[in-house]
């Protein structure tokens, strides 16, 4: 970490939602994206260090708070992500989040920052970064079932980590899918509008389901899906929230996050608990296989975790940290003397500093 | 809550040290934890509404960092909060804290605000408010032992709450005591600076044991301690740090906030599991004794629990919505329309909202 923002004792690094669309246009989603993949890997890559907690969440009737924490011996992070469906109906977001960043020997947050883009970004080049492993090789052709928030990063980041070029959409909403299809009408992407579930996996390498609708669907069943594809399923996320038909995880070959996640919230939550399955940091340290053959059926069953967002703050706050600047929030007291905390209060020029 | 700060759906409210110190200047110290003694006594009188979860800790070498979250059903808070000892040696604070208010019909954020200074204050009052139910009746000396970042804060809220008019004051440090001694001052109060525990205990109606170091110390032992005192114990409050004499916890009365944690982290971590205690949101419901004699010897073994900086941070969101203004934080994406994330990043108008 190459911290040079100048930045004070009592200040921490903020970049809201407006700056981080600032820096996505400044560097380009693309490049952004790459970058956080090798963030990512690095991360997977020494998985062990992490300390691994089941998220804390609060749920009430309308939906759920959760806190996402972890970190190694070098940073803390954690993430508050809500999700409450009935939102959109006042022109709230279903889902908002943010996050912090902590210097583990200190305690000190570094950095506030957005994370309803960020997750956005996180989740592609998670994505992205699995199937660098699992997808065949020489894929060319994406299909996206559901064209919702996340569909435009899924495509970007699939589109430059691993070459594609066609993408076949489809979502139950035809709104969405024109929504998806103009935003990446510049992106030099062939994207054909597909009228069915079965129609937009015709000829495709590499399905990527991301549908809402919380309930168990079956959104891709075992024989709308051919030999030598992969699935990047990440709609699947939460108990009771399913996007495939148990008989087609049944005859793939599975690769995962984090089991004890997973198995809750994956779509595996529909297998036995002893399914065959693979942790992906397995993978990419290269001590199990990924895709070995043309012929195999490969899943990336996603759900997100705590360690993917905290790759993404520390690549958010290097980026900032590059640019040497970024806006500060006066968070912590910073009295002279430690024990003099009321000197603070009563100092009529503190909030001059 | 009436909330009155203009706040647009993609910002929240925000609070740094600098604007808390303007609050308190402005309403006074006093005044101040007067008004939080009330939300706390709302709180604990609905203690029951409350998701009462075990802090998550992130253990490391140099400390800790903390996250305490809870909430009822109209309301969401956590606190993160640091504890790094070895800090000062670089001119750091040894804790830091900020925390975050958030509304449970939306899981929207509404407040992020420093906690450093709020704590104390909240420390403070949960201290006076306990003491309100335990304390003699005319009480009115207070000796203090410790006099650290928390003890202005712990005097104020006593003389203020308790009618408090002569304080003894005794810490190792001498600098410490001529601090605490000058910060008050002005103050109307009889200050009383000692040269032991033993000189600083005599005559004194309600004792608080405020110190710092992390291990079992017996800051008060049996002998020092008459009949019809109070004790506000709250420098023992992790595993392995106490201050009071085992002889003690079990000749008085022992009242706490909450048991599970308690039991862990308070001065009766010495005591056996099943010694007898009382929770102290019982007796401020009615529904047990507090002190019931003259003679008795009450003891508030606190360690600070997570619903007292839900109330600090309700208050301080009430006093913000009260003056009308606030600084403002862009910290969640507000898409037209909501499954149109990717037309935030490409908007180039975005960031001129």
């Amino acid at each position: 970490m190459n911290n040079s923002i100048p930045q004070k004792s009592s200040h921490i690094s903020f970049i809201g939602v407006s700056e981080m669309v600032t820096l996505l246009q400044s560097i380009g989603t693309e490049s952004f994206i790459e970058g956080l993949v090798k963030y990512l890997e690095q991360d997977f890559t020494r998985w062990q260090d992490f300390d691994k907690s089941p998220r804390y969440a609060a749920h009430s009737p309308e939906g759920v708070i959760e806190l996402m924490p972890t970190g190694n011996h070098e940073l803390f992070s954690f993430k508050y992500v809500n999700g409450h469906p009935k939102n959109t109906q006042s022109g709230l977001q279903t889902v908002t989040a943010f996050g912090v960043l902590s210097d583990v020997a200190t305690g000190y947050p570094l950095l506030l920052s957005e994370m309803t883009v960020l997750t956005a970004l996180r989740t592609a080049a998670t994505s992205a970064m699995m199937a660098k492993y699992l997808a065949p090789k020489h894929a060319s052709t994406l299909a996206m079932i559901g064209c919702g928030a996340q569909s435009e990063f899924q495509i970007i980041a699939f589109s430059s980590l691993l070459g594609i070029k066609t993408v076949r959409i489809y979502d139950i909403d035809t709104q969405a899918m024109e929504k998806c299809r103009s935003n990446l009408a510049n992106k030099g992407l062939t994207i054909i509008v597909c009228e069915s579930a079965n129609q937009v996996v015709q000829g495709a390498d590499i399905i990527t389901t991301c549908t809402a609708d919380k309930k168990n669907a079956t959104i891709l069943t075992n024989d709308m899906v051919g030999e030598g594809v992969h699935i990047n399923a990440i709609g699947g996320d939460c108990p009771g929230k399913t996007e495939l038909d148990p008989a087609l995880l049944n005859r793939a070959d599975v690769f995962i996050e984090y089991e004890p996640q997973t198995r809750i919230e994956g779509d595996i939550q529909q297998l036995p608990q002893n399914s065959p399955i693979t942790e992906m940091y397995h993978v990419i340290r290269g001590e199990r296989d990924g895709r070995t053959t043309e012929q195999q059926l490969t899943i990336f069953d996603g759900v997100g975790f705590a360690v993917e967002d905290y790759s993404a703050l520390r690549y958010v706050y290097d980026l900032l940290s590059r640019q040497g600047q970024c806006e500060q929030l006066e968070l912590l007291a910073n009295p002279e003397n430690p024990r003099n905390l009321y000197g603070v209060v009563v100092d009529q020029s503190y909030n001059d500093q």
